[in-house]
């Protein structure tokens, strides 16, 4: 068997459901009113779309706006026959969602050891914090307070299972740059940001914005975690036609992993700061190569006549230096894995999300991997998650 | 050597670019000064978009909007360092865009048979005549001019090898039918239509609207032909920033297939008209092995609470029955062709956009299938296009 007992699973792509008191037992009392708190929906409350809430519900309030829970977002354990968008009590979703004691107990159940986890209320990439408010004392107050969530609380449950992964104050780079320097110094091993920034509205990696910041951010050695989705340019289904199914734009969630990596390979980043990792997460594997190939034949064609195009190193000799993709249920992309690059490769859960395997996740794994030789496997599962994130080397018991 | 000399190129996907009296050589006298000419840009003249043409260039004008020439439209046998967005004139565009003949002489120095080609001022699928102007009087006539153009005009120069391919009046189901059914009487082989209709406003595959000219198309078994970018929902990289260069949106125009395959997967389209063919038109086909796996997958999870999405038959197997793609450059693509499907790939040229490899077209896709056995690139490269268009079966001359 490929996947064998001493190969720990390291997961780079899960996702914490952050519990009612993160924000309330962190702020300022200043500030606690107006920072993110679980509320009752009852009849009549509209969310921030001003669409009705599911009286019996719970729901997020931010600085005025409410925001209702989306049990898509904690299914596991459910039948898929049960997934559903209605929103939820925290009481109902399964407690590993957001209980860390209670994860560790799910991931032991499954085989699973280690976990990378990005947050949801603020956005898997801190954005609502960045969009949603003006206020930016209680911004920052907000960033800062799930980042000590996460270190203080989230990990501390396992430090050696659990990896820290901090958000950011981007409206601001010098209030960045301090931010990556205090969760540094308490443990931090991994930034989530937007998979691309201009979309939001923020500096595009086409200007020297953001050089200070990834200057940082490379000396520290700490990987640029970019989820899917987080740079405000997915779609609902919904806004295609009111009788397109959800189906359709959850099946090309790949298309923006796409649309970051075309961005961020061809923009100046990767040239100024050339030690500098960066992760796709959850964007699956299987296309690397056909977007690989097809960016080089652009380059080849078109980089003459746009002058902030690096025009001698190509798209894909960066990927293979500096990037790393991840998979859950990805046959192609295990089949393609020379083309991708094979260090390029990492394994992800999404426990709690819809795309998880959970509890069979470490099966689903062994399956997909079955025709791939050990080596390969260790490296695909665990070691190059190691590398990615600095872990230590593991403890290799026969 | 794979690709052999009795084994005829057939090009799924090439451009026609229309001469400057397509429409005032047809329209009515009491159209012709609101339909598309030719005018020369002069000093102070802005386009639709209020860009300042460049003087001296030529620019289309219809219905008293004015639409620059796009010299990327027009590149072939120029050198990639020679690629401009800058718009043209005529006369300096090479022979083969817009004379037939001249096409046929090009076609003959590379070794290709056959060829279909898309419109350029309508758009690759008319959407011009149908989200530019509201006289529908006018937009009709355009329609119709233009079909009449490709089929006793362009395909007459040699009805063997051109194929001719036209569009539809598509705000305007009943009209759309009778011009199917008009044009297929003089010859017509295949549709143009747009890659989805609900981004442009029209109603989606997701309702019935369209079953009255779907039950027509499927039984004239005449191939929809969906060029990416024709749903209107291409964007330029100048509009994700100011700095982002054309590189990066152009690198990633296949997405614009991948939504329109998911878009259509996913819709009743195929499960009620089982017989109808769909031809994905420049999209490239490296991806479709992952975007398959992806849909099932998500079908599998999913579907259960949409219940617009057919609960018994999975994406993949309706690509495998009713859709084919095309390639120009694809290594992955053709490593892949058996996850494909042997039967669903075609070739395309692409004269004369900047994505053709012509004058070298015929050497280019001898090198890519180099490693494929004889019988299987005799397949890709002419019999799957004879079995989507409805050719005659080829006239073998070892």
């Amino acid at each position: 068997m490929p996947l064998q007992e001493h190969m720990r699973l390291i997961s780079v792509d899960d996702h914490v459901v952050e519990h009612p008191q993160v924000w309330t037992d962190r702020l300022p009392a200043a500030l606690r009113e107006r920072g993110p708190r679980v509320i009752d929906a009852k009849d009549g409350m509209l969310d921030l779309n001003g669409k009705p809430l599911r009286s019996g519900s719970q729901a997020w309030m931010f600085d005025d706006k409410i925001f209702p829970t989306i049990a898509l977002n904690a299914v596991a354990g459910k039948a898929h026959e049960d997934y559903s968008w209605e929103p939820y009590r925290f009481e109902d979703v399964r407690r590993g969602c957001w209980d860390p004691v209670a994860r560790l107990a799910d991931f032991d159940q499954d085989g699973i050891y280690g976990s990378l986890a990005f947050p949801t209320f603020p956005g898997f990439a801190g954005a609502k914090f960045i969009t949603l408010t003006q206020d930016r004392e209680l911004a920052l107050a907000c960033v800062q307070a799930y980042n000590d969530f996460m270190l203080d609380e989230w990990c501390a449950a396992d430090p050696d299972r659990f990896i820290p992964m901090v958000i950011l104050p981007l409206w601001d780079v010098e209030a960045s740059v301090k931010e990556v320097k205090r969760t540094a110094a308490k443990g931090a091993k991994a930034l989530s940001v937007p998979d691309s920034p201009a979309p939001l509205g923020l500096p595009s990696y086409y200007t020297d914005h953001w050089d200070p910041l990834l200057a940082v951010v490379e000396e520290a050695g700490l990987p640029l975690c970019k989820h899917f989705g987080t740079s405000g340019t997915s779609r609902s289904s919904r806004q295609v036609s009111p009788e397109t199914p959800e189906t359709v734009m959850i099946s090309l969630a790949g298309c923006l992993s796409m649309f970051a990596l075309a961005d961020l390979l061809q923009s100046p980043v990767l040239h100024k700061f050339p030690r500098l990792k960066v992760a796709m997460s959850e964007g699956g594997i299987g296309w690397i190569p056909y977007l690989l190939e097809r960016m080089d034949h652009v380059w080849a064609r078109h980089r003459h006549y746009e002058t902030n195009v690096n025009q001698t190193v190509s798209p894909s000799e960066l990927f293979q230096r500096n990037v790393w993709g991840c998979f859950i249920d990805d046959e192609i992309g295990i089949k393609l894995r020379h083309d991708i690059g094979l260090s390029r490769i990492t394994w992800e859960c999404d426990y709690p999300h819809s795309d998880t395997n959970w509890p069979n996740a470490r099966a689903a794994a062994a399956k997909q991997l079955q025709d791939v030789p050990d080596d390969e496997v260790h490296q695909i599962v665990e070691l190059n998650a190691r590398t990615l994130l600095n872990l230590p080397a593991p403890v290799v018991a026969r």
